[in-house]
């Protein structure tokens, strides 16, 4: 038996495990030291209590012959991708349920995703970027290209006309940049993906962050976006999903390619590699677009945003700069000083006990910057800011 | 954008599809008939009340800050993969929790853990076979080489030494047929799999339906096994978690190939690709294993398993022979008379209004066979059974 040798051009990536060691080990000088992890990009905040009734009732549900469910469907439940159809058309997108799948959470579905596509497609990714987006074409043996996101671009690459590539990762709001496109923007990806029959894998799992009108939250309010692009977005961050698992795809039944309707393609692998979301978690999910739920998620997107506003007036105060922490629960930093990204990990830690992500994690183009998020408690958020403007 | 061209090698997989549509065809011109559904894959009887409980308490501590979960490993919560290490050693088999992996279904894993092999290996299935099997394998354009599994093995093939394969599937208890093989049979695959470098995926999605002590439930009760097989096992069929989903997969750190781990390569596609399994649904999952929530299973088994008896002698006291329905949810009949199997599915539809899964649907060698499963109401069975002693 050969094994897939693609997995050995995979880089080891020792980001959270060299900042958890060097944590640790400051810790251990430094006993005194009250630490603050802002590095963190995990939800901290419970799930909203509409979410919790719903699934207490679906689990009883379970354990009662008449309302007990066995298989569901592949694409989940229609209660749920109702739910969906109902909170795209907030944006003016308009889908039919069987254009909405649903599924475990969107890491999930940008890795399998791409079992629908030939390995010999030319793959454009941003750096910096979310690491599996590179991890996952690697895996498959695919070639991927970078467009360079920095300062110039405002961390926002737009297309390379004299360039040919297949499939094209946008994710935005960004992680970890926290930039997001244009409606503008959008439109020139989305025009270069379909005159060069290109596929656009846009990563949605920030837009309920978005706060300022004229941005958009779905590629699909883009005129073209239809015949080009699969989104994939998750409860994850919106709803405090992370460690609850549910997400969802939207495929518009007009994406074709060699004449397959590649909502067909992914509804054939989830059927045959996948068995269904768990129907309590769907009622959970369900709950979220309650107005009772969205009340309850509005709330905690506020908290975290306004700790993102408090670590951005404490940056400006020090005339540090940075992108993001608007429409964004990411705070990306330019390093004072000329700094490397960790150098400056070094310092932040040791000047003021505060735990970050070194930019240079996420690709070459994130060397000299680091990442703060809002996603920790008030408390220790505002304790992090008055550190900054005190020490730093 | 090239899609991927294996797709268009797949079979449409027309079984459940025409079975429903004749189905209702039949009940449109017989409107009187009461037709009772034994093709049926799926279980009916509601989840554990102990994995009710704890799905519920699971639900509330995620509303509360204290408690609350965000990602959890990738592997599993070590509660749920520490009960499994306990329940694996009830067979005699000795697992660390790091050789266990928590996932949403053993479906998924058994499709996704092809990732980690190179693409020119030749797999070995057995014929007749659960269709994801050979479906999974189409789509990353390997190729596919059969065992044949019929009366004259009973159903259960042994190793073909001459023959040279990479990746061998077992399923035992199989589906569709209910054969189960012992622990002599299965130590020749597994001498046959060391000697020639081949990976055997050992799918135990059924072992709990073992009632014969003498049978193995685990390939890894046999000698050698740590160092060629990988195990799928499901919460599915055992607690009734097909609408719930959990299962887990088991590699020993013994299985290496090429100089590498296999338990790392599955780790590191699973933490690229996955992101766990929901913290409620593993609290669910543990229950399973506590002593509440193993009587409450063994019940929901017998139950089956009665239904099963029942069939059986109805089949008996017509002199149709079958195999399965011991050990197993599946009965595995001969259709009478030498009838095709749409003949029988016809025939036992118009004379019984019962309806089952012809067994050609599940390969070559399933001609002339038919599913019948234990997964129903008593009440139906045992109307089943009368019927088919009536009128068969």
């Amino acid at each position: 038996m050969k094994i897939n040798g693609n997995f050995n051009n995979l880089q080891e990536s020792y980001l959270f495990l060299d900042i958890a060691n060097k944590t640790k080990d400051f810790q251990k000088t430094h006993p005194e030291a009250s630490i603050i992890r802002m590095g963190i990009g995990d939800v901290t905040l419970p799930l909203p209590k509409a979410c919790v009734k719903a699934m207490e009732k679906a689990s009883i549900e379970m354990g009662i012959k008449e309302s007990f469910k066995g298989y569901g469907e592949y694409e989940g439940y229609e209660f749920l991708r109702k739910a969906i159809t109902d909170y795209y058309k907030e944006h003016g997108v308009q889908f039919s349920i069987d254009e909405i799948f649903v599924s475990d959470g969107a890491k999930s579905d940008l890795g399998n995703i791409l079992d629908i596509f030939d390995k010999d497609n030319i793959v454009l990714v941003p750096d910096p970027v979310y690491p599996v987006y590179v991890d996952t074409n690697i895996m498959a043996g695919r070639e991927v290209v970078f467009a360079d996101a920095n300062e110039n671009n405002g961390f926002l690459p737009l297309p390379d006309s004299g360039k040919k590539v297949d499939i094209i990762y946008i994710c935005s709001p960004n992680n970890p940049t926290g930039a997001v496109y244009s409606r503008k923007s959008l439109k020139a990806w989305v025009d270069y993906a379909n005159r060069q029959d290109a596929v656009i894998l846009f990563d949605s799992a920030y837009e309920a962050f978005i706060d300022d009108s004229k941005l958009p939250h779905s590629i699909f309010e883009i005129e073209g976006a239809r015949t080009c692009a699969i989104e994939f977005c998750s409860f994850s961050k919106m709803a405090g999903f992370t460690g609850t698992r549910c997400g969802y795809t939207a495929i518009s039944k007009e994406l074709v390619r060699q004449g397959k309707r590649l909502a067909d393609l992914w509804l054939r692998r989830q059927s045959t590699k996948y068995n269904g979301t768990p129907y309590i978690i769907q009622r959970g999910a369900e709950a979220v677009f309650t107005p009772e739920g969205r009340e309850q998620i509005n709330e905690n997107i506020s908290y975290y945003k306004h700790n993102c506003a408090v670590i951005g007036e404490a940056l400006s105060s020090k005339n540090i700069s940075f992108f993001g922490g608007k429409n964004s629960p990411y705070i990306w930093l330019k390093c004072p000083g000329g700094m490397k990204s960790w150098d400056f990990f070094d310092y932040l830690l040791e000047s003021c006990n505060i735990v970050g992500t070194p930019g240079s994690g996420f690709g070459r183009n994130g060397e000299g910057y680091f990442r703060l998020t809002g996603f920790g408690s008030a408390e220790n958020t505002q304790l992090a800011a008055e550190r900054i403007i005190k020490t730093l």
